[in-house]
Order: structure tokens, then sequence, then C-alpha cells
């Protein structure tokens, strides 16, 4: 009977006569499409605007407490013998577990007759104590950032003074951890062969995950988590800095490169890829009809077909679609169960090195892994119950608000170098990074190695970091002399519309801007600390001008000031005036606007104001003194009858 | 400076102007696109051929046990002081949950500060024992099927002799069990005040669910659990039937109405969907811009705007994803925690009855449901520790193999009734269910109710099943009537080519596919059991006469025989004649084409065959006594020499 059900299609015939004129019809359609496509290329390529962000905004539980200690206090990691005993106990009680079905391996997941090597081991054998001194084995801190407390590791390598010592931080991902690193702390922090620089290294616990506390409501994404990173970088001292990310830690990464252009020296990925890019998806899907318009003939295996691997990834990335989702509800289940806890971490594990280890009964975890780094790891997710927390990263990354961003089409200048593992889940080929990564610097093709090279391959990728660091600083100094030949002089400026300043936001605002306008700059830079009254005369004559005669308070305050009067401030009023960060105003390293606004000074002191006037010269200065309002009756000479209603 | 930027698109004036030109291209391409989707039309309207299956599949572990008990026994659910302090002892020692974040709800799964709430009344307030003797309030019985020990509640009603009783299988869902129909029960066992017929209920737990063995081996889709489901109702006595299901038992009862639709009488479900219709998912994208072609005015929100629709399903299926791609992970952590478990199952009790629910603290979950109620559901998948198996289903449902399969698009006659409620997951119009559904009687609209209807308007719903069976017979009735007009009169057939009968995987022949071939046909349906070198012998004549001369040689078997015998010969050899299914031979209940055959008989006994000439006349009949070899001496003569090289 079989035999004869293969000849039994009647519709065949039907079917070919039909094909040459659908044939024809793809032809037309996909001409007419491709047109359509270049208009929709040029509406998509313009790229969104930097989206700005509250630098201080408050994460930890209402109210903001305004005297919590800001300082950097070390910190001890500890697997008490209560966390100990507790987590012996639940593993000894497991459930007996669902035998995997026949030959199975790990293609439905982690393989129970496995799973049960690894928790016998977690019980028994792995050294709690051995391993707790080992994670100690390099400083830890805490410090509160915008409410959070925030865990890192620190690494300052003493070092001749020949050596260059080159802040770098380094950020793990999902489900990783500080730990991913400790194998490249040793090679990163001494001197190297080839170059006279090493690193000094600050490996921070994400918000959310480890040792670092979570923010207590919704909307905290991976660019909420870029600017507490940022701002702890700037705690410890850094305001330029080079940072190294895989995984989410790319994600963050890329995120401070985009929106932090002026700090981040230098961005090294093992995950270089663009996670939401409409033109990006575009031409990969062209690139498989035509993969030479967009990849390498020898890396062609990598992205195409598609469909092959975008059946993987479908089949690989249901966490994905469930801590997006419910990262509470399966949170609840790997909170209370170190078993579970171990399989949803640890196949990751298995099947992102390699996706044909699935086939394997133990998925070949222990092929380039040992059980006890391994266990490391989720020690860290157990020890600080922190699994639905960093879940909740997917949620928040997933969101409309965060996709609204589009911040992986913000192009970004700061120098980026990425390195592709062979079986990293995703390859994307640098012409479409570049349609992001302005100055994307090189690539480094791996013929081996997956997704946790940290772990997997820690000499190879520590060696990476360092030729990238040093092409980053090849490329910093050709740039620095281009820029020193084209600098405005501060001391031959015209006017200040030839400077530049960073806003409150990040945003690097070109002065120019203000042209025709009267402006009033206030040097709020100083120790005293700014008043609210002197914000609300502030805000008044702003509205009492701003509007009428085009009136703009450029305001310049410290860094405490912002952090703490400026947020309560805020929060309560409509501010109208234009914030700037901190900057020096005195002396040899005052920044060049200041250094030009100051030339005819004459009158100082904390708070003092100067106007501008509406060719963008410096004309009158005034002391900390005399209150904002006060200004009312010397700035009516200064409008310009011209300009009207802003 | 914010207003400024509002000003600030360079790019606008471009992109207006090149909108007309966008918009005519758009159209043109809609157009051809159009012509294309007629022709693709044409393609994916002819339906796949029914795939056929063994219905005797072994899944339980091998070697097969011969001689195991196909008995029916009786069963008792227990909840023992070993699972119940067990329980107790991981709800007492439950870790320290994450806290939700500020006014969560469950948007970001199940609320753990209600958890506790949940799992304080199961440690302290659920009685166990009260409980269990309510599951035991009906009577239970386990058979083992194909290898597995099937579950199975039968409420068998005692009535008066003119009420009739008509067997309805119910299938439950995924989270659910047998449980979910008990508030059902009570209304379907019982006389209807406007009906003259009461159900008997047969209600498995789904092979891997609850009580009921999982297989052993990849492989087992809702179409092999169809099978098994078909041979329980066999095993219990009925032949015909109708089926209720909703979720995974729509999907399965769906299944069972396509492959065996001789023997399903009616299909009532209230998740009437077609999962995977590609015809059906092009006029869902065509309605999004003309709705009235597919869906009624007043259902219209139901379905679009499809983004909102497709928003919502893409929040909720994140489940799907991990279990069809990773059950076992996920299962290692539900099954080694209750706390996982009830998160797990019962968020979708909230989020699946009304997914505004979701909004609040307590997911609304006690507004429709009792806690006890649902967390003996919950008591089902711990106690059995089945959760994993359950979840399976998914990566077997989703697999290639079963896609491939694409059974929503094999049409079925078995006369079809939805029920369709307004909180339901999927909602799909009458008029893409008749695709498949070519008896698609009837849709009760429901402006109320959820995903688990039985336990939530169990009522209502009980209600609709009768309306629903009373109307199937009366389809019936009317058809049967028309059939009888129409049917071949045994006795006055001229050859067997009028006839039609099930062969072994479910599918009805029409004999009239074997015109030009000589036939002998075996009555195997008798009390010997056929041995082995019968089959061997069969198998011979058709390797010399098969290919060359075009025998074929048709088999009809007592349901024994197929059951052991031929599996073991069937996993050994490759059969090449065609089985049927168990028929009456003999007597009045005789099959019309036995009837037919046995006209002229002039031997009988055991194992007797008969020789049918290539113009489909039966001429000499043999004893059981004559080995099959020693047909070889007689056949010659039927072969017609035009016939050669089959």
């Amino acid at each position: 009977m079989t035999k004869k059900a293969e000849n039994k299609n009647p519709n065949k015939k039907n079917q070919n006569s039909s094909s040459h004129i659908v044939s024809k019809l793809i032809f037309i359609s996909a001409a007419l499409i491709g047109l359509l496509s270049f208009y929709i290329y040029n509406i998509i390529t313009i790229p969104p605007e930097v989206p700005q962000f509250d630098l201080n905004q408050w994460w930890g539980p209402y109210p903001i407490d305004l005297n919590r200690d800001l300082s950097i206090r070390p910190f001890t990691i500890e697997f008490t013998d209560v966390i100990i005993n507790d987590l012996r106990e639940r593993l000894l009680h497991r459930r007996e577990f669902t035998p995997p079905l026949e030959d199975a391996g790990f293609t439905y997941g982690f393989n129970s007759n496995f799973l049960t090597q690894v928790l016998d081991y977690w019980q028994n054998k792995y050294n709690f104590k051995d391993r707790e001194q080992f994670l100690n084995r390099y400083n830890h801190f805490k410090t509160n950032i915008q409410g959070l407390d925030i865990h890192f590791v620190h690494v300052k390598p003493q070092v001749s003074n020949h050596i260059h010592v080159i802040p770098l931080l380094m950020l793990h991902g999902w489900p990783g951890s500080f730990r991913e690193f400790y194998e490249m702390i040793v090679k990163l922090a001494r001197p190297h062969p080839s170059y006279n620089f090493v690193f000094e290294l600050i490996i921070p616990s994400l918000p959310g995950f480890g040792y670092s506390e979570a923010p207590v409501r919704p909307g905290f994404g991976p660019a909420e988590m870029a600017v507490v990173i940022r701002n702890l970088m700037r705690r410890i001292g850094h305001e330029r800095y080079y940072v190294h990310g895989g995984d989410a830690g790319h994600i963050v990464g890329s995120v401070m490169a985009t929106l932090f252009q002026d700090e981040v020296l230098g961005f090294h990925t093992n995950m270089p890829v663009l996670m939401y890019h409409p033109l990006a998806t575009a031409y990969t899907l062209l690139g498989s009809i035509w993969p030479s318009l967009i990849v390498e003939k020898e890396l062609e295996s990598r992205l195409y077909p598609l469909s092959q691997h975008f059946q993987r990834h479908l089949e690989e990335s249901g966490y994905i679609h469930i801590q997006a989702t419910k990262p509470d509800t399966i949170g609840a289940a790997l909170t209370d169960s170190p078993t579970g806890l171990a399989a949803y971490i640890l196949e990751k594990f298995s099947t992102w090195t390699n996706y044909e280890y699935k086939k394997a009964a133990d998925g070949k975890l222990l092929m380039k892994y040992s059980l006890t780094h391994l266990l490391d790891n989720v020690m860290i997710y157990w020890a600080t119950n922190s699994i639905t927390t960093s879940m909740r990263l997917y949620s928040e990354a997933c969101s409309k608000r965060n996709l609204a961003l589009k911040l992986d089409q913000i192009p970004t200048n700061v120098p980026t170098w990425g390195i592709k593992f062979k079986h990293e889940l995703i390859f994307q080929p640098d012409s479409l990074l570049r349609l992001k990564y302005k100055n994307y610097l090189h690539s480094t093709i791996v013929e081996d190695g997956g997704h946790f090279a940290a772990l997997e391959m820690p000499d190879l990728l520590a060696d990476d970091v360092f030729e990238a660091v040093d092409t980053f600083m090849e490329f910093h100094s050709g740039k620095k002399a281009e820029q020193e030949r084209n600098l405005p002089k501060d001391e031959t400026a015209k006017n200040i519309y030839e400077f530049t300043a960073l806003n409150v936001y990040g945003k690097n605002v070109k002065l120019d801007e203000y042209k025709g306008h009267v402006l009033v700059i206030v040097d709020a830079s100083n120790q005293r600390s700014i008043a609210n009254s002197d914000y609300e005369q502030l805000n008044e004559l702003l509205y009492k001008y701003g509007n009428s005669k085009g009136l703009r308070i450029l305001l310049f305050p410290s860094q405490h000031n912002v952090y703490i009067n400026l947020y309560n401030f805020s929060v309560k009023n409509h501010v109208e005036f234009d914030i700037f960060q901190k900057v020096e105003t005195n002396g040899e390293n005052a920044h060049p606007l200041w250094k030009f606004l100051k030339q005819k000074k004459t009158t100082s002191g904390d708070f003092s104001k100067c106007i501008v006037d509406s060719k963008g010269v410096p004309i009158e200065w005034f002391s900390g003194n005399l209150d904002p309002l006060d200004l009312d009756g010397f700035l009516d000479g200064y409008f310009n009858s011209d300009i009207e209603d802003y």
C-alpha cells in the first residue's frame, strides 16, 4: 500500500504548469519591493536622537535617603554555615527526577541522569570554604549608587613607573557573574611582554545580579543599568575608561558606548551584535540571496543558511521569552530549588559552548569546564538569591519603553573591537556592526570557542583585550593630533559659540545653538551647596524673559549639587534652565569655555554669574551674593528687540 | 533645549516628498502580491494526506512484555503520609522570595507576596485527606495500552431504560487534569430536563499527565496520544463515542476526529482553533484590512486589532517556547519545589481566566476559583511528579515531525461544535474553523469566562455539551437515512470493488484501488492465533508474485493477533501485505465485504483464504489447514499476462 501512495498526488500537474507564472510574479514583486525598500531605507537610516536620562534617578525604596553612606566600603564574600547547611539539606532531599527520554541527551533540556552527578558533586565534593577563599582572593567593595548598593571587584596592579595602568570595566552576562573573569584577571593585571601597560580592573556585579542590589520598581533596563555603572566608575574616580563585555555585558557596554561617548575610550566585546536594528535585519535577509553583499566568504556559514541558524536560535531562546514575560514565576521555582537553579544555569554552559554538545548524555559539560568552576558561578546566584532579579533584566530589555529608545540604532564614535568565537549564539558581519559602531576597528575571528569565552578561553580573550586597547590608544593619539590642529584657542576665540560642553544628560552641546540669545551663565561648581531658593529665582527669571526675550540660563553645578538638591527640585518643578556637567571653572585645568569667560572677569566667588550678550560675548560678572532675581535690573539693556516670542 | 530639539529634523522634508511615490509602490506591490497569493492559495488549499500510524506502537520500556496484564484494574488515589509530610516540610522550609517590583501585580509573573498566602494555605489549611476522598468519589481505573498504564475516571450513570446512555470522552488540558471536570460530572451524568439521554463519562489522565504513565522515548506527540486514547476507548468497549476537549484536550480530540472519523461521533471543544494552518493565518492577516471577510461584526474585537492580540499572545506564550525546547530543564526545578510548581501552574489560572487580572496584586485568582479547588489540581501534578512529562507534550507537538503531519490541515467530517468564551487565549472565526471541520455545526458565544471553562463555568459548559450532542445525533440520523438510500447491497454487488474497509492505520480503503490485481484475502479473525510462520509464508508468496504478477494479500486479523504477533513480526521484517482492522466475518453482523465474499463459500475454518481474480470476483476458498505457501500451485492460472512489473 505504501508503494501506491507515492504515486497518488493528482494535483502535481497543476502545480507544475503554474510555477512559471509564479516565478515571474515573484520576480516583479521582488523588484518592486526592492524599490520600496530603497525609500524605507532612507527613512530607517535616519538615526534616532540620543535619549536623555536622569543620571541620578533613584532606584532604591522611597523615601530617598539623603544622608546615606556614599563611601566605598570593603566587602567580603561569605558562604556561611547557614547557607551551606541549608543548601546541602536541599540537595540531599531533592525529589526524584523524571528520567530522561531514551537517547535524548540534552535535547529536551538538562539530562536528569547527569544532573544527579552534578548535584552529588555540589553536595559532597564542592569545597565551600575553599571556594569562598578563592573568590575573596581579589578585593571586593560595595558602594551606593542611586539608591542601590553596587558590588564590584577592584584589582589595582602594582607596577613600576614605566608601565601605564589603564582602567578597564569588565561587564559579565546572564547567567554569569564577576566570577567569569577570574581566570582572565591574572593575565590582564600583570605586565604583558608585548605592551607597556596593564589594566586596573573594575568588575561589578550588574545591578540585580550576585552581590549588587536590584531596583525596587519597574523600568530598570540596560540603559538605566548603564547609567548606574557609569556612575560607579565616577565614584571610583574614573571619568575615562575602557569597557569589555559579553552577553548582557555586551548590551550594557554598548549602551555606555552610546550614551557616554566622551567617557568610554574603547569598547571590546565578545558578542558583537546589534540586537534590534531593522536595517541590519533587512540586510541579513537580503544576504540570504546574495551573501557576499554583507559577509566574507569564509564566515558565510556562521550566518547562512538563515533558516538553519534561525531554527537554532528559536530552539535556544525559550529562556528569553519566559524571562522577558514571567521572570517572577520561574524565579519562584529557581529561588527555592538548587536543583532547578543548577539545571537552569548549567544547561546554558553546555549548549551555548557548542550546539552539538546537546546530543551527548552529559552535554559534554566537563569538556571545557570543571564542575568546581561552574558551581562557583551557580553559588553566586544561590547565595545571593538573585536569579529572579537577574532574569527581570530581560523583561526590561524587551519592554516597549526600552525598545522605543532604539539604542542599537544610535551611532557611536567610540572605537569598538569584536572577537567572534565560532559557536557564539549570534553572528553578525562587520558590515552590519558598522551601522552603529562608526569606528569598528577590527574583528578577531576564532575558529573555536563559544558563548562563555572568559571561562572557556581566558588567555586568548585576555590577549585580544590587550591588542584591542593598544589599538584604541593608537586611534586616540591619531585623533588627538588631528583635533589639536583644529581646536579653538580659548585665548583667541571671539565668542562662546566656538565651545562645547557636556550637559547633564551626557550630550555634548555645541554652544552655537544659543546664537542670538542673551545668556546668564552660572558658576555653581564651588563648595557652597545651591539652595532651592536659588533654583526658584532662576526659574522665575526664565519665566519672565525666557519666552518673551529669549533669555537662556546655563548652570554648571558641582556633582554633589546635581546629585541631591537638583534631583529633589526637579521632581517637584519643571526645570527650564539648561544644566551642564561639573567642570573645572578656575586655574590651569579649567574648561576652555571657562578660561574664555574669565578672561575679563571682574568679580568672583561662589555662585558668581556672567551675562553673555546676544552675540556670544561675556560682558558683566556678578558676585554669588547677588540674588539671581536681582539680575532683572541689569538684563534689560541686553535684549535685542528683533528677537521675540521664543 | 527640549523645545529646540523638536524643530531639528532636517530630513522631514525628504520624507514628505517621497511619500507619494511610496504609496504608489505599495499599491502596485499589494496588487502583485494579491495575484501571487492566488497561486499560493491553490497550492496550500490541497489538503495533505491522512498520515498512517501504527495503532499498536509500543511506548513502554523494551523488551515488550507479551504477558502483561491487559485488564482494567480499579485504582484509588492516595495522598500518603509520606507525600503529605514531605510536601509540608518543603513548604515550611521554602526559601525567602524575591519581593515583587512596586505595583507590578502579576505583570512580571506570579506575585510573590500573594504566593506566600497560597503556600501558607496549602501547608496549613488544605485538607489532604478530605481532598483525597473527594477525588475518589468517582471510580478510577488503570489499564495498559501500548505499554503505558493509562488512568481514567469512569462514571456510568444508573438510569431508567428510556434514558439513553451516551459515551463521552473528556480530555483535559495543560496545566489541568481530570480534576477540571469534577464540577461538570454531576451535571452530565444525571438526566437533564431537556434531553432523553445522559453521559457515560470516560475522563483519562492524558499519557504523561497525573496518574497515566509517560512514554519512555521521543516521538509521542498529539497524534500518538490520540491513538492511545482511542485504544483506551476500545479497551473499555467503545468503538463509537463523542469527545469533549479544551486546550491540549482540544488538540488531541481534534486529532482523534481527524484520524478516526468513523469512530468519533462528534467533537465538542471549548478552544476551537486551528493551531497550524497557513491558509487560516493568511485569512487572519487579510482580515486585519477587511475584517467582515472572515469575522462577524460583534466578534471582531476578539481578533482585531491583530497587533494587540498578537502582543498578548507573545506575552503569554513564553511557557510554550520553553516547554517546547527545554521541558526537562524547567522540569527539574518544578519537580523539586512545590513553591515553583504552584506559581507556575496557578499563574495560568489568573491570567488565562482574564488578561486584565494580571494588574491585580493577587491576580484575582480567588475571584472565580477557591484555593482548595486550584490546589487539587496542583496536588495531582505534585503527587505524581508528572510536570516534566506533561510539559514534554509541547516538545513533541512542536517537533518538525509532528508539524509535517499538518494534522490541522486535514479536513474531517466529524460534526464539530465550539464554545467560545470571551477571555479564551485564542479566538478563531467559524469561517476559518470550517477549513478543517467540514461539519462545523455551531459556535456558542459566551460574553464571559476564560480558558479554564470546566472549572470556571461548569454548568454552562455542561449544558452546551448536552445541546451539542443532541445536535450531533440529529445530524447522524439525517446522514444515516441518506446513506441507507445509497449503500451498495452486498447481495447484488458484482465484485469487491464496491466495498470499503478500515485498514490497520485507521484509513478507510475503497477496494477499487485493487482493480486489476489478483488478491488473496485471509480471514484471520477467529480464535486461532496466527503463528509467525504464517506471516513468513504470506510474505514469501508476495515476494514471489507481488512485483512480478501484481499479487496482493489482504489480511483481516483479530484485534489480539494484531496486537501482539504482528507487532513483533513487523519490527523484524518489512511487511508487504495489507492489514485491515478486525471485522465480523460471519453471520448477521458480518462486514458487507465478507457477506459478499462468503456468498459462494465452499470451505471454512480458521485462517481460511479466498482467491479473488483480477476482476474482483471471489473464486476459490481454501481451508485454514492449507499452508499459505501451498497457494502457489493454485494462483498461477489467475495471473493475467497483461499485468507485469508492479
